[in-house]
């Protein structure tokens, strides 16, 4: 089988860890085989949009839905406003690929650890699922008397019942597949009293459908001092697009690094290819270094790879990821001394031994 | 003097905590001397409402205006939907007593710890100044549908050029007094393009009014990153009402546990009395069981007598609680084992010894 991914390196360290990515991908299907990849790149950055003006043609969104996937490093440069950047790019594409799910795991992989004394790897082994297709990332709202003394300025979340009821069925789903069977709904429904009480009455709607799922309601604040105090408490996570965005960034911290950590953006549907990003950003402080941690970038293509069929190999990248870390082979944010492509080479090696 | 103070106990453990202040203050008082309290109780609490039908009467507001201060134990009950709780009781204060602010300080207390296994005491000392009056908590936004397979809701955050400017000022004040002069600015003007962006120029433009304050801008989900591997480069931190909540909870956690962290909601014009609360909720978990850690509801009191002007007497507070939780008084989510009254004798003993 071949694969067409289309590659979005993007900004600042984006570029590094993707040119990883995709090294690693290529060395994985070499040598596990049945699939292989055919990449294209697109240069959709900050850099590109200085010099001529846009991220995206004015195509470029039914460009990508011609991929089987796509993988996407980092956008946001110091030059451009980032909501410029973001509203060109990364969330246009979420929302038209009607990507309306953001799948984030996070543990504690093999050989590193958590800045929590007490935790253990066994104590966090969480997946978030964030609502990615509306609530705080709308974008609707204005800005009325701007550059007055009388401005005011909006931003208008909007949850829709078929929205809230899909991101439900796909975390219920998430939380059945799992050993645990555990949900914990997220929200903010005390002091916002509209969208997040449609989203909590619908959570214990869909709720009757799964009874041997185990469920219950936190309030966002309240959640990140059980996060760090109780993580073990802690199984599969669903949550607003704002909240999510938070506390899986939160998530990873506690679980290392934010170099770590996958994202993958799905259209359960499969009518559109879905896209898979580490949750880092650009990291202007270090891009260019070849400092940067691309198991992030790692585990979001096997992420991508899993979602393709292909489990087997999957699997395979995680175990060639964890049995380079558990070797002391770690970039500085996991207390290691290696460069990106020192990283790299560790992982293609690991991969060539499975 | 006489201090007239409106106390409202609220719910759960609320009452507990409430009553184990009001002993502490007046030990104070009367072991200070030249100031005394007087309190008056108001039963706003849920079972109330659950018997009558209301919280506050309709002059219940201007009831509270008379008074010098007003301390407020916690708010919300499983019987009671969260939002009409609260709507009807602790944000109608907090708007219409104009509070604008609320003061949240988090630091390690002698003789606790920090989660975090590589966190010193003196690592951790931060002040969470967070814009109380408008934003996620403006109230807006409604319900279209309801009930129906395509149910709209939405959530109207509200910023303004006066609400924004005058959160900064007193941001950039409280950054001014303290030793390090720094202060961070959180936002999330990446994913949400037009208060936030609003609320980002603000903070810029005051910022020149404060040539000695060092400042730095964060997106929230960055933040709590930060927070959890880098406690030591934060200061103070200006943020919305909502992203404030969750940081202020966090951070709570981050230095021990929700049990001891304080809130002051300020009114700095002083035309109204302000209202201190400690951070965490009613705890239906533990409420009734005289097992709730008070030093929250107390390091509470000593920021109201601080307000009040009574500077002595509140850092003899504070120093009587750090005496008592360094001798290891504490409650179990401190890793103690003392009750509620046993930690309230303490500090009572120890403000005697002051
Ligand atoms: C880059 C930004 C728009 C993005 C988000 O807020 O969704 C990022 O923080 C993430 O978590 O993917
Ligand atoms: C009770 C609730 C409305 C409140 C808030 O969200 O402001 C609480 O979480 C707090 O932090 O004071």
């Amino acid at each position: 089988r071949i694969f067409k991914i289309a590659s979005i390196p993007g900004d600042g360290i984006g570029v590094d860890i993707t040119e990883a990515a995709v090294r690693v991908l290529n060395t994985l299907s070499k040598t596990v085989g049945g699939f292989e990849f055919e990449f294209e790149t697109f240069d959709w950055s900050s850099k590109a949009y200085l010099e001529r003006g846009w991220y995206m043609p004015p195509d470029g969104l039914e460009q990508l839905k011609k991929y089987d996937a796509i993988y996407f490093g980092a956008v946001g440069w110091p030059d451009v406003p980032d909501h410029i950047s973001l509203w060109s790019l990364i969330l246009p594409i979420r929302k038209a690929l009607n990507q309306y799910v953001n799948v984030r795991p996070t543990r504690i992989l093999a050989g590193t650890k958590s800045p929590l004394s007490d935790c253990s790897p066994s104590d966090l082994d969480w997946v978030i699922v964030r609502e990615n297709s509306e609530g705080e990332y709308s974008g609707q709202g204005g800005t009325s008397h701007e550059h007055s003394e009388h401005a005011v300025a909006t931003e208008v979340s909007i949850f829709t019942q078929v929205g809230i009821e899909r991101i439900m069925r796909f975390a219920f789903e998430m939380a059945k597949s799992r050993p645990r069977k555990k949900l914990t709904m997220v929200t903010k429904s005390n002091a916002q009293r509209h969208g997040m009480v449609l989203w909590d009455r619908i959570f214990y709607e869909i709720a009757k459908e799964y009874p041997d799922v185990e469920i219950d309601k936190m309030l966002v604040d309240a959640m990140t001092v059980r996060m760090v105090l109780n993580p073990k408490s802690l199984d599969t996570i669903v949550a607003t697009n704002l909240h999510a965005d938070i506390l899986s960034d939160l998530a990873a911290a506690l679980s290392g690094s934010i170099g770590i950590a996958p994202s993958s953006n799905l259209d359960p549907t499969r009518k559109n290819p879905s896209m898979f990003e580490p949750i880092h950003g650009s990291a202007p402080d270090i891009a260019g270094q070849g400092i940067a941690n691309p198991v992030g970038a790692f585990w979001s293509a096997a992420e991508m790879v899993r979602w393709l069929g292909e489990e087997k190999a999957a699997d395979g990248l995680m175990r060639a990821i964890e049995n380079m870390t558990e070797a002391g082979v770690k970039t500085k944010d996991l207390g290691g001394e290696k460069n990106t492509k020192e990283v790299t080479d560790a992982v293609c090696t690991e991969i060539e031994r499975l």
